[in-house]
Order: C-alpha cells, then structure tokens, then sequence
C-alpha cells in the first residue's frame, strides 16, 4: 500500500514555519511498515492545490494532506479534495451542533464553512480546534483521502486516535527494529564493510544515520511473531558485530560520551584529560552531559609546548628529540595529567589537525592517543585524514571509546 | 520566475530527520522576491526521482535540490538531473583532487563517484563535506537545475556563496546587503530590539541568521544605483548600532574566534583561557581555527573545585567562602592562568550550565567572566537563563567578545 503526505500551506512556502507534520505521520507510517512515496507541500492556488491532489491520489493508494481546512477563503482542501472524490459537500450536524457551543452568537459565516464535509466522508473530531478532520474512502475502499488540520497539537490527537488505528489494520504487517551505535567508522566505510547486507535490503532492512559521535545503525524486520524477527535480527546481528564490533559502544541512540560517563561513574571512576591538537573538543564533549561533574576532572588543553611542559611536566628534550607529536610525548603528557590529577582514568592526545604543519613523516592526521589506567599507559597511533574540525572531533571520540575498551577489558581479568 | 525545492532522502520519508533545508531556501527565496511553487520530498527510488525531476523541470524555471549527493549507491541525485537535462557524468578534475586530499589512501570507488558532475555542469565547492554541489544550466540559460548536499552545514554555505547571488541576478532586481554579525544577543531578542525596521520589510529588508557564535544580520536595500542603496542602507546601519552596536564585532561572514584571533596576533598577543562551565567550548572554538597555535597558549578545563586549586592556585578558602561560582573564585582562577601561563591576556569563567546545580541565590545560569590584561582584571557576571549546550556556547562567545572590547579599549589609551 502506498502513501503520500500533502502539506497545504503558503506559509511554509515563504520559509515563515517549518513543516514538523510531515515527520510525524512519515515517523508513524514506518514504524507501521507502510511505504511512503513522496512529500508535497503547495499553497493556497486553487489549481496547483488541485494538481498536488489529482496526482497522488492517482500514484498512491492513501493521500494524507494537512492543512487549509481553516475558515478562511483561502482554505480550499475539503472543496478540492471533494473535487477529485466527485463528492459534494454537505453540513455535517454534528460539527456544526459543536461550532454553535463554541462559537454561540459569535458566529461568523465563514466559521459556518467549517462544518462542511463531503457527502459519505468521515468527520474526525477534533478536540482542540474549530476544523474538523475528514477521511475519505472511495466505493471500493481501496483508496482515501484524509483530511487532517494544520497545527501540530490538533493533527497529532486527531492522527493517533483515528489515522493511525485505521492504516493500521490496512497495513496488516509488524516491525521489529534492533540499533547499534557505532563510533570509529565514517558512514561510507561502514556501509562498504556491510555493503553485502545493505545491497539485499528486503529483510531485515538496513539504514545509517551520521551523528556527531558515530553512526546509528538500525536493522528491521518484518514478521508476523516476534520470535521470527528475532531469527532474522540476530542473524544480522552477529555479521554486523563480527565486522564492526570494535566501534559498537550502545545498542541504543545515546551518545558515546554519555555511555563513557555512565562506565566510569558505576565503577567509580575519575577521568582527567590532557589535550593538544583536539583543542578542548573531548572536554566539551565530556561536559555536554548534565552530572559530568561527578566523574569529570578536567582537562589541560596544552595547546603551547610550553604548556605542555609546565602544566603536564613534558620534558623539553622529549620534545625536542621525538617532537610534540610523538608516542613518547603522548606518555609523558598521560603520565603527568594521571599525576596532577590523581583521576583513576588519565587520557592524553596529540596530534595534527592540520591544515597546516604536516611533513612527510607526520603527516596532517597524524595523532597519538594515551590512556593511563591502573598503573598502566596504554597507547594508540591512528592517522585520519580529514578536516580540521572533523579530526578533532572523530579524535575525541577515539579517545572515549579507547577508554572504553580499556575499562572493559580490565573487568574482565 | 518559478522555483520549486526537491528533498531527497528516504530518511525524511522515514520520519526520521526533519527536512530544514526547504524552510531555509524558502526563506531565502521569498526575501528576493522568487516566487516558490512547491517542495516534493521524495527517497533515493530512482524511478520517483526521475518523475520528481522531470515534473519539476517542466513547470518551474528553477529547480534547487538538496540531498542525495553523497557517496553510497542510493545517492542518484546527480545522475537522476543530468539525465533530465540529457548530460553525461565527467570527472571533475579539482574535486578529484580535492577528494585525494581528503582521502588519500582510504579512497574508496563510493568516494571516487563524488567527482562526477554533469558535463558542462558548474562545480559548487563544498567547504564542509566530501560532494560538491552542482549548477546545471539550460543552453537558452532559462532554466537551471541546481544540486545542493543534504546536511544544513554544508548546504546553508554553499546556498549563500552561490546561490543566493545567482538567483539575485537572475530575478532582474538589483540588491545590495551589508551584513552585521552580532554576539550577546539572541535571535528573538535581537529581533525583538529592531522590530519596527523588521515589521516594515520593504526597501531595505532585514534578514537574521542563527549561527553558533552570535546572529548574522543582513540588511539588504534594493535600487537602481548604489549611491541610493547606500542611503538606504546608511539609515539602518545608523540606528543598528545605535541600539546593539556593543554586540557589532564584524561588518561580514566572520566567525568571533577568527576575529579575536587576528585582534591578538596584530598586537602580537598571546592568550590563555581557565575555563569552568563552559567545560572546553571556549578552547574548541579558538583551536577550531587553523594557525590559532600562534596565539592560543592552551585552557586549563579546571571542571572540579580540586582542579581550580591544584591547577589555578585557587585557595580552599575562597572556595568555602564564596563558593565556585562568584567573582571572588573568578578573579583567582584569572590570576592563576595568567601566572602559569605568563600569556598576555587570561580568560577565566565559571558558572553554573545547568539543569541541576542551581539556587535560589545562585540560580542555573550564573556565570562569571574575568579578562587579565596588562595588569588589571576585568571582571563581568552575566545571567543567561538557557539550556546547558546552548549556555556554555553563549558563554564562550561572551568571554571572546568582551577579550575584543577590553583589547580595544586599551588601544584608544
């Protein structure tokens, strides 16, 4: 069964509103496995609102429009819906019984066009507003037009309490959707790791979306029980942490610096930072999150050599003979926030983010990653090359998942 | 002239991003006086983006669409409009390039499908992402199809540098803007503060942007002659900065980092930053700047009470005393960073980002500013009453721009 939405409104054309309805009812259609062809939104033109509506109840088997269903001339949506139905419009007794309570002698003859429905149309009622909404079935009940008004916090009660309930036993299927939270991959390398699951997309389905920390990955599955969709789901679900395992840190969409908060404050743990070339991004990704002072030192973004040196006790000569960007400075940078600080966990990070001061040996993207835990100064060298700001944020949160990593392997000895 | 938008992504049909692009240029196209027919949303199914296109191309004269450009097998934007428009796919030779610099050895052939661009197509650079943007013109240069990436940062960009100026051309009315970028304010307030130069929007018109660190205001006067633009414009630049003109830190597109930063290394200056609740956002936005190592000595992200003694010198006392947040604490932790650091202007902030923390005395939002220079400590309390991410960005864009006005000050000794 296909569906599309109509969103009628010359304010949206203008840019003066953004359109949130159509997300809403897109949000709710997938999640009943109905397909959704198209968006279109139009304005208060007679003849192009009638083209928007001729075309989509021609393509698709459900057009949902919002929108013009207010007291206004310019309000034509049930008129030119009617149209294409072939339907005239009548008053509906019940909506205009209600508009006479609203309204009492306040009545004004284009309110009265609000209790006109077309003949054999639904009425949905609507609680907080004047519009009532409208479904539209055709002879043989395989096509509707419904009819629901323009302000979210109507259109939402009226599409839960009658669309919703209705496209679903038209529907007739059942989803099931499992997530992975994925850092360490961009969004093309992690599609080309599963390219061969993404290719087949009948069932379970893949989609990727980019966030600011990572990649939420979700997998669904269409199945009348749910211990089918589990069959399918885990099958999946065992390639995808076969492949890209090491960068999953949730199973939910939660943020990569809020699991690491989480980790450390139920093991009572500290975290202190020390920060060059990242520049104060792993901090404010840390602090981001309400309560960070719980666990959250801080963090010396020794920027300067000099601050290096001062702040963390770097030794001139380790700068001198390795450079700032180097396995042995990462060290001594771990190695002396994990001393002022006295935090349990202790990470370090230099780099290069360019776009200037590369060289051949260190190429921009070069970076060294320290973690001082237990005793022990683990370190990592990764070379990303992008953008600036993109290598200190894809660095910060290397860093969180190291940390991470190095938690979670030492519960286990 | 007609223009319509088209938005490509399955994931907006899904319900699951919000489409903003389309209120953007609507926005944008509306204040130049472009008359917008339609938006159609629709996924990356190749035979309903054709069908989308070719309506489209039909009935307006302008086509902008965003979204579908990236580098997986779904994104067939550009294939779908060169189609359209009867062009074959070239490589292009400086995004090629630009691709390498990007990639260098972990190229993949997804990415490699970025070059291509229609034949005889104009390339739009992308500043923030990995896929051009495209112009596509008829050969009677009547019609045009343009291209734009689907994530707001890299199109909203791209839009103004290319776009905006090419379609102000095309509508035969000639315009001409001064733009204004304003910290301090918010975009309500701000508004709010010029509503009656707003509420006309006629001849000059007002726009304002959000951006991260302050408001972009642009005052656009539409005239025969620059001369009698530059009356117009004079007019409104007058009671501007009569009314937020200590909010003013630059006449273009320039980010407040960028211009603190040139402000310091032409008085070759260096700076220093103690930072509390703004938990790193203020070294992230100064580090966000390639070069700023020139300046910038590093932030000391004293985030516990523990930090701001051991790291800051600040004495225990003051802390019981006065607590964490108070000009007291502030003016200590100035003190220190600018005696570790021996730079020659020192930033120190505290305060209280929320949601939890917060007192009838010392409510969420509370924060303290302090800027050493030459000596002296200025010290400022500010009360912003926003939410936590949102406060430590304002926050840090204070202590920036109050760097500017104090720098300035001195130079007019």
């Amino acid at each position: 069964m296909h569906c599309e939405i109509i969103c009628v409104g010359t304010e949206i054309l203008l840019g003066d509103i953004i359109d949130t309805n159509s997300q809403y009812i897109s949000k709710r259609l997938n999640e009943i496995g109905l397909n959704l062809l198209y968006h279109t939104t139009t304005g208060d033109n007679p003849k192009r609102l009638k083209a928007a509506f001729e075309e989509a109840y021609e393509r698709s088997d459900i057009v949902i429009a919002t929108g013009g269903l207010g007291p206004t001339q310019d309000d034509l949506t049930k008129e030119t819906a009617a149209e294409i139905m072939g339907l005239e419009m009548e008053v509906n007794d019940e909506w205009m019984k209600n508009l006479e309570t609203i309204f009492k002698d306040r009545m004004t003859p284009n309110n009265l066009k609000q209790a006109d429905i077309p003949k054999g149309a639904k009425m949905l009622y609507n609680k907080n507003g004047t519009a009532p909404g409208v479904l539209i079935e055709n002879n043989e009940k395989t096509k509707a037009i419904i009819l629901l008004p323009g302000p979210p916090r109507e259109m939402i009660p009226m599409f839960d309490e009658y669309i919703l309930p209705y496209l679903m036993e038209k529907s007739g299927k059942t989803f099931y959707s499992r997530y992975y939270k994925i850092t360490n991959y961009g969004e093309s390398a992690l599609e080309h790791m599963l390219l061969d699951l993404v290719d087949k997309q009948s069932n379970p389905t893949i989609a990727t979306y980019a966030k600011e920390d990572g990649i939420l990955l979700r997998v669904t599955a269409n199945a009348e029980k749910k211990e089918d969709a589990d069959v399918l789901l885990q099958k999946y679900e065992d390639i995808i942490y076969q492949r890209v395992g090491d960068g999953i840190f949730a199973t939910e969409d939660v943020s990569l610096s809020r699991v690491i908060l989480n980790l450390l404050e139920e093991r009572n743990l500290t975290l202190a930072v020390a920060e060059s070339c990242t520049g104060g991004n792993l901090a404010a990704a840390i602090t981001e999150n309400p309560g960070s002072s719980k666990v959250f030192y801080g963090s010396m973004v020794t920027y300067s050599n000099e601050a290096k040196m001062r702040v963390l006790g770097v030794q001139k000569e380790t700068l001198e003979q390795f450079g700032a960007v180097s396995e042995e400075t990462v060290r001594e940078m771990a190695a002396g926030i994990a001393k002022l600080s006295d935090a349990d966990v202790a990470v370090a990070i230099t780099g290069i983010s360019g776009p200037e001061g590369g060289s051949e040996e260190k190429p921009v993207g070069l970076t060294y990653i320290a973690v001082a835990y237990k005793g022990q100064i683990s370190c990592r060298k990764i070379l990303y090359s992008t953008r600036r700001r993109s290598h200190q944020l894809r660095t910060a949160n290397y860093a969180l998942n190291m940390v991470r990593q190095i938690v979670l392997q030492d519960d286990e000895k």
